[in-house]
């Protein structure tokens, strides 16, 4: 959590954190700067020190709402070093960034740099700056990152956000059981009033809007029917029609407006009915699901455990999985939950594959096991996110049943 | 455009680009790879060639929508190769990048490295990429960067995709208008039939809902009433009531559901009156519009005369500009215009600090005069998108009027 901040940084021997980036969404710079995240600003943290916004004049106002100290491009000279430059930014930034460290009075050292940003432009700005500053080393990170040590557990302020922010998204998932529920049949095809049959692409519309009104806002959901749900990252076609007896595989990863913390939760509807084939992997999906929670013991423990029970439960069944058959493309192909947070996939993972990862009181994240037979003409996920609370419980925050046939009324 | 890519990598010496990154929005991956963007995947572009995608398994079917070739992890027994590094991603990283680049059959040469993602994790990667493969030079890019040279004029395709956005913005801003009109007053207080005060968050909350209806999303406008306004980035106050007299920045730069093409327009309007102040410096921004269009001859001219001719104009009223009192927060504060495309600000640029850019056949531009006084209690900016058509003719395809007051109906 960000009261882990100096400590992390310790730990990377860094004088300071940069965390930049351009005009897209950045979490970290958003993390550090009080929810704020200026498109094109800097944020920088001295280790013990407070984080500072350097931004533009014309976002002034807007950084000023993070309640920490703001500088503007002005107060480095920016546009005089600029002119000086002969308009080549380029040229004109390490001269810049000199007098940013002095003015915070950053020591020589290690200088971590994070953020989004566009590769190409820092990959080649690192070099430059190396060249120019030696007195500074400006290193990346990787494997287990200082945001990823501190995204990893939540604290309380954080919390209360994302509880919000799951309740806000399970009345989302039930407004859209009802809006479907409401429609009617004609033949194997749902229909409007009006006979016209009802797209997925109408109910995607239903659902941003149903997220709009709660301030959340939809990033790319999964409404994928049939043989569609058999690939888990299919987000399902606009015009395609609803349909009686084909399961759909519905993904919701909604998060806050304009960034934000997010929330997690895939259902698997078969409307009207549900073929014998389906309810009875349904079944062990659902089954699998709660293999999951009876895994868990307490925090501390290896995560990889809980997706090797689900393994171990599918492989029982018949099913190959990816650790019984690597790179399958049917059974359960993926990892069983990951962290969630400003992110949609944070650490920890739950995964064979993270062998390191451990569950720890404050984590927030997802418990989703799934079986796809695209051959077969369908794919069945179940998913819930949980938080680890300060009674080291795993503590469920989606609140929507899992009832699989959606029966129509209209 | 896209077709200048080949010529574009060999002016740069580029054997072939690498365009990776996370799961944030990617524009250049989503452009090179016909649309699709598949969060984590790899889209490479050998010089010469067609590009092709590398993506997870369960990515295969939307990374297959590109109509390009389509490669998975598993055919480069990425579990195996990480298997091996005992789950150490970072390890197993160069052997991987090793067999995709045989398989491609990419000479050693230079490989430019593009797109969007964690500057950590990439700062770190490329040094341990340069270190195992050296008889590759992977490279970044700065300035006027590929990317950059291919976006700044559009193909007709695209073109006919932006003038289809214009057009459905240009649609919002009209029911836009039209829902504030339909409003009342009590005092100076914007009120709705309740007698409850409209808020700006009520406007936005209907704008966002306007623009879903179109397929469209909002990428996080601008709404400011009164000295917000003053400050051309502040995004306004979502609890802040509409009042009569009070002059409104509306800065609408949607895009195309889950990325896309954007569009962008201000208006300035004043409910039910504007202060003789208010409509005398609106009346000298339309002119400096008009100016600005005035300034344009012809594709070759350097785009910082318009500027300048803006400039002159607003420094012959009176009024500071950056050019005549760099650093200004006060008068004329900012570039007149840029490219749009995939990205809301691309080249060219339209400032008095861009002197290489020119105008081109196929660029997309806004033009956006504005002045600002936040110690006065205002600002106002007038802009419209235009693009320069196959006849080199600056072409307006914003659809809506600029009057100042909005008078209300109800």
């Amino acid at each position: 959590m960000r009261s882990d901040l100096d400590r992390l940084m310790a730990a990377r021997e860094l004088q300071a954190i940069l965390v930049t980036g351009g005009e897209q969404p950045n979490t970290a710079r958003r993390y550090l700067s009080n929810g704020v995240d200026i498109h094109g600003g800097m944020t920088i943290k001295k280790h013990g020190a407070e984080p500072v916004l350097i931004v533009g004049i014309m976002e002034v106002e807007e950084a000023a709402k993070s309640g920490l100290q703001v500088y503007t491009h002005n107060d480095f000279e920016w546009a005089q070093l600029l002119k000086a430059a002969e308009g080549n930014g380029e040229k004109a930034l390490p001269e810049y960034y000199r007098r940013i460290l002095a003015k915070l009075e950053i020591p020589p050292g290690r200088i971590g740099v994070y953020g989004v940003g566009d590769l190409h432009i820092w990959i080649d700005r690192i070099e430059k700056l190396r060249a120019a500053l030696p007195e500074y080393t400006f290193v990346g990170d990787s494997g287990m990152t200082l945001f990823d040590e501190a995204y990893v557990t939540k604290d309380a302020d954080e919390l209360a956000i994302i509880r919000e922010v799951a309740r806000k998204t399970s009345e989302v998932l039930q407004t859209t059981w009802d809006y479907i529920a409401g429609h009617r049949a004609e033949g194997d095809t749902v229909v409007k009033a009006d006979g016209s049959p009802l797209t997925i692409g109408d109910v995607k519309r239903f659902v941003r809007r149903e997220l709009l009104d709660r301030e959340l806002e939809d990033t790319d959901m999964i409404f994928a029917q049939g043989r569609d749900g058999g690939f888990p990252h299919s987000r399902g076609e606009s015009d395609m029609a609803l349909r009686l007896g084909q399961p759909i595989v519905f993904d919701l990863f909604p998060r806050q407006l304009n960034g934000g913390y997010h929330h997690d939760v895939t259902r698997t509807w078969s409307i009207g009915y549900a073929t014998p084939e389906v309810a009875d992997i349904y079944e062990q999906v659902t089954t699998a699901f709660f293999v999951a929670l009876d895994a868990f013991e307490e925090p501390g423990q290896p995560t990889h455990i809980m997706q090797e029970a689900v393994q171990s439960y599918f492989e029982s069944k018949g099913h190959p999985t990816g650790r019984s058959k690597p790179g399958t493309t049917e059974g359960y192909i993926h990892g069983l939950g990951h962290g969630v947070g400003l992110n949609i996939h944070e650490r920890p993972s739950i995964s064979h594959l993270a062998k390191e990862d451990r569950f720890q009181v404050g984590n927030f994240i997802t418990i989703e096991p799934g079986l796809y037979y695209p051959e077969r003409g369908f794919g069945v996920r179940v998913e819930d996110s949980f938080i680890i609370n300060a009674d080291g419980q795993l503590e469920a925050i989606t609140n929507f049943h899992k009832e699989l046939v959606l029966p129509l009324r209209g």
